[in-house]
């Protein structure tokens, strides 16, 4: 609402054309994490260009004159977006985005650019931790259940772009053209009985492999883990894909399952492990027989940081840096670029923010990775930028240039800190 | 995913068309709360009515094979829906919705029911205690750019559900018919520099005043906060409507600011704070002449608890009772429904839950409110539903039958057990 009352102020007042840049950063990561993953870029680009008022929206608007609805059903952004692409590490201070165009079309993009940023940064930065903790053991996205119905989509995307194998949730494979995976719920072994009401988990697994095949997975802990074991391999032979343990003490589960498992000769059968997983218990499970993690709740919801905490801030008018001075919440004014300065091993140093449009600060010894790329140029996306499985890539190759201990999951300060030069 | 692949084994096997019954309840209360509050029923119960594949979606789902594919396109939901009204109170295994109907039709609704209730139940629970902790005081909702851009409608929904007064997303203003409310951000302020990029805090003042009228709300902490409040009533004059503090110590500058206005003569001048605020912020500054408060970030992140960890279980197949019995995980087999044991005063002392078909159990001295009401029947959605503002109520009715301790924002038990009888 109030993106809408600024902007009827500004067209009576006549500060709507007035030159912005407004700003998306960070004041602090949560939880003392050491980095954060920019993610949500894309989305934000096509909902910034598609951004639009319907007659039905702008009916429900009487509180703004004429003049102001009229702008609102024309609008379209016509300025300049630069930043971090997507897939990249930020930190306290990092100008993740950089809008420039009147003021007027640049503050009603303040919640639509937020949201979006915050959500889904917020899930690849909890992903990203987790992937590094697996070590190279795939993790299945499985969380849709616990988040809102479209979060999950984009939570999907967020968490296959920090590195996840896979998603249970078919609408984000259909969108984004991500792997889906799935294996059963614990409804469908107690689905089956017999007429007396009896359990009959054989008859449930026989049916899921003459449907999926015996590559599937079968969920072996609706009753007793070791007879599920021994049925699900009497069942399915020893070419059963996996089977899924999704309670209990899973690293001492996961062992005695392994043991079972290669007795009855069931060497090539894989084990995935759910069950409330986060970064923490999956490192604890890097050292048990554990080949495939199912991670749900905790991706979704960022593992306990549910929002980046990323803001939007109007950072100069008409070429005047602008910040306010309210205790606790200084800014730097300007409109600003970053780059990462790094060793010739490729390590990052530390990052180095200046004015936008000055020359690159010298560096020494160090060499500069600019981390400020155009992604809009008069309202339009510019060409080439990154696919969804380039900026993957990107965020692979930019978590092994932190220092060591930039990959740890305590707590500390940020893996790198940013310095203002020129400003 | 495993939905879909559940329902290709069952019309495989002949197990599609089992009458079954799912529940959805929590086995906890996330961080020790008290009581969870049920929202989103509405938002379900529209949703599995019209739940449909399109054309595009079943041409992506090329795993299933044709009658699988069949079976979706022709997807009408059929069977009842039973539960706790929106806006009721629950507790650790309180039957929140029963869903009946065959394995096939109402396996697939997992996700989409879950997803909605996990969301806005945790969403309206975190935002009672808030409005508990403000005691009488409004709570404007203005949290949508710290979560993802659909859920922050969601959440507005679920916020005004639990008693907030309003809020600044005007898609849920117009979905949902919520009163809106908003200021303005320290961009305004910025905005208003002289040719020299001298800031001006005046103009930007007399600007919102001359297109908001008077009774607006200033937001005076972007310089120095005295000042902004010197300049706020110089500029809008006594009648001023509100002053906004964003940032700083919100008790000291409240007291600071109201004092201060008194002495300018705006005593009727009101102070609205935001900042972070959560339950436990809101409630510390009960002493303090606050008028207003403005919650974002936690309400919408649910204060903690981002998800209300609901579950949708099997609990009966052909009317045999199923429960699974993997270690801490059991459940009690068989379609339920709920009742709230009360004394006279109206307090209730403790949730009853037995069987769905059984008679109510005796209660001696004590009478019974039912908790489980019809929803859908064949389908359809039952007529006369309570409205989002009969809902709203029915929560605040609810809030006052607790046993006092109920309402405390500590942590500890719940404020009712749930007993099972006859089950």
């Amino acid at each position: 609402m109030y993106e809408l009352t600024m902007l009827q102020a500004s067209l009576r007042d006549g500060t709507a054309d007035r030159p912005c840049s407004f700003e998306v950063f960070t004041r602090r990561l949560p939880n003392e994490r050491r980095y954060g993953v920019v993610a949500g870029t894309a989305r934000v680009l096509e909902a910034v260009r598609d951004f639009r008022f319907t007659e039905a929206q702008l009916a429900g608007l009487d509180f703004l004159d004429e003049t102001t609805r009229e702008y609102l059903r024309s609008y379209r952004f016509t300025g300049h977006v630069d930043g971090y692409r997507e897939g990249e590490l930020y930190f306290p201070n990092s100008p993740i985005l950089t809008v420039r165009g009147t003021f007027a079309e640049t503050v009603i993009l303040e919640t639509v650019i937020l949201s979006i940023l915050n959500h889904d940064s917020a899930v690849a930065s909890a992903a990203a931790r987790m992937v590094t903790a697996a070590e190279g053991r795939p993790i299945i996205e499985m969380g849709s259940r616990r988040t809102h119905e479209q979060s999950a989509v984009s939570a999907a995307r967020a968490a296959y772009l920090a590195g996840f194998h896979s998603t249970s949730n078919l609408e984000a494979a259909h969108r984004y053209g991500l792997p889906a995976g799935g294996t059963s719920a614990h409804a469908w072994t107690l689905l089956h009985v017999d007429d007396d009401g009896r359990p009959d988990e054989k008859a449930a697994f026989r049916s899921q492999i003459a449907a999926q095949g015996p590559g599937t997975t079968l969920l072996v802990d609706t009753y007793d883990i070791t007879q599920g074991v021994r049925n699900a391999v009497e069942v399915a032979g020893t070419a059963l894909g996996a089977v899924r343990i999704d309670s209990g003490d899973l690293g001492v589960l996961a062992r005695q399952v392994r043991d079972q498992l290669d007795s009855l000769g069931a060497y090539d059968t894989r084990i995935v492990v759910s069950s409330d997983l986060n970064e923490f218990a999956i490192a604890a499970l890097r050292s048990e027989p554990v080949d495939i993690y199912g991670a749900g709740t905790s991706v979704v919801t960022g593992s306990g940081a549910p929002t980046a905490g990323l803001v939007y801030k109007l950072t100069s008018v008409d070429g005047h840096p602008v910040a306010k001075r309210s205790s606790h919440k200084a800014s730097h004014g300007g409109a600003k670029r970053a780059l990462r300065a790094c060793r010739d091993t490729g390590t990052a140093v530390e990052e180095v923010v200046y004015p936008f449009d000055a020359a690159m600060p010298e560096l020494g010894i160090l060499h500069p990775v600019e981390l400020t790329v155009p992604l809009m140029r008069d309202g339009a996306v510019v060409d080439g930028l990154p696919t969804l499985d380039e900026s993957r890539d990107h965020l692979a190759r930019q978590l092994v240039t932190l220092p060591w201990e930039g990959l740890a999951l305590s707590r500390d300060e940020p893996a790198l800190s940013v310095r203002f030069a020129g400003l």
